[in-house]
């Protein structure tokens, strides 16, 4: 049993939950508790270390055998030791580091189908919200720009519930670049922005394509917008800009989608 | 200028900030920034006590000017002090105690207008969200179960971006019954509620009503969805669990309101 926080698992997995930079350097990032783990060993992906406490393995010995089975190597620590590296408030035991074996990224866009495009997200709890919401509405894929929020932070990952495994998710090296060539193939785009744009109530979704949701304080770049085929707008009977990131991205979906 | 911590004002502050029964005794808040302490300013709340900084002085003269008029006690504090005692990562040097003086509630509720009323919210930062996306949907009031987080936390306040300022709140002693009577009155009441219920595309809203939400975990209680006139739910193709109330709400108020 380890105890230590000196111990060389202990800081890997201390530094993955807190350095972005770690996690890309080390292609891996740590998913806790139950369900969130087995969210994880059910999608498929690969589970390079689990680390759980005596209480942790007890209280969910159903998910402690599956996830123990399907991790290739296995750590009992101590119940201190875990409270201190846990991201959580009150923390289940279990916790497990995944391999981002890119099983989740692909660059196919299907015809016909419904996408979302997020450009620089910056709030961890937005990011997780919509990835959550995208996979609620049956959204096929999620394109990421580069500068969104790193989404195997901790509270993306918790806050998306276990949607970070099972959506198809695509970081666009060139975000405007990538979908000015998708718009160029005839799919449709639509940037939503306050600006000159048709109300999402008279737009006719019928052909799928791709909706692009933007950053919370400024919303979408400008040349992003002018890469979109169309600019739809929620129509807001109240105080305009009053709608966070998150709520706004699940009524675009919701009302795309449907 | 007050430089200790010590300074009973500063001790009324920092408890006002952290203590939701002290709120609830003194019946006053804290809201900080330049944006919320003019939200408040503007809507006509009352101002008790301005607590500001040099550097906030300087940085947002106009807005200083404005709230010193309208709070009743003015107090310079030290920086060191202010990143002591506010609730922000970049504090902003501006804070005001406002008096809940109870010019939010009401307890009417209009034929034709549309309402939501939220039944044991438990995250600040979901009833934050829902607060502003009610406004930003125009939407007439919000009815609050006891049993909701406490609105006037810092978390709620800044999440809201001054909604909580504007939009006409009604805490519900008996929440159910409540619901109920206003059911008998004729206005329609809508359960949001997955299990036994209409699809929102299909429902005729042009009559107003309350569009009813629940808990995080637990969704509405049993006892409040029997007081409702109807039962709708949002049509999930994907993974139905997968919907954070906040985004749920979005999507309810904004189909509501259409």
């Amino acid at each position: 049993m380890i105890t230590s926080k000196d111990n060389e698992m202990i800081k890997h997995v201390s530094k993955l939950l807190s350095s972005s930079s770690y996690r890309k350097e080390c292609q891996c990032f740590v998913a806790e508790g139950a369900r969130l783990c087995m969210d994880g060993v059910l999608s498929g992906a690969v589970v390079s270390a689990f680390l759980y406490t005596k209480n942790g393995m007890e209280k969910y010995s159903q998910e402690f055998e599956k996830i123990l089975s399907a991790s290739q190597r296995n750590f009992e620590i101590s119940e201190p030791l875990f409270k201190k590296i846990s991201d959580t408030n009150s923390p289940q035991g279990l916790l497990c580091v995944f391999s981002l074996d890119k099983k989740t990224l692909s660059d196919k866009i299907e015809k016909g189908k419904y996408y979302a495009a997020l450009e620089n997200i910056q709030d961890p709890s937005n990011m997780g919200t919509i990835l959550r919401t995208a996979e609620a509405l049956d959204i096929s894929g999620v394109i990421l720009s580069k500068d969104c929020c790193d989404i195997y932070s901790p509270k993306v990952t918790r806050g998306s519930m276990g949607a970070i495994f099972r959506l198809n998710i695509i970081i666009a090296e060139n975000f405007t670049e990538y979908i000015s060539e998708i718009s160029k193939s005839g799919i449709m785009t639509y940037a939503s922005t306050p600006r000159n744009a048709e109300d999402i109530e008279n737009t006719d979704f019928s052909k799928g394509g791709i909706m692009l949701i933007g950053n919370e304080g400024n919303g979408l770049k400008e040349e992003t917008i002018k890469a979109c085929s169309k600019r739809v707008k929620i129509n807001m009977k109240g105080r305009a800009e009053s709608l966070n990131a998150a709520a706004a991205a699940a009524i675009l979906l919701y009302r795309f989608q449907q």
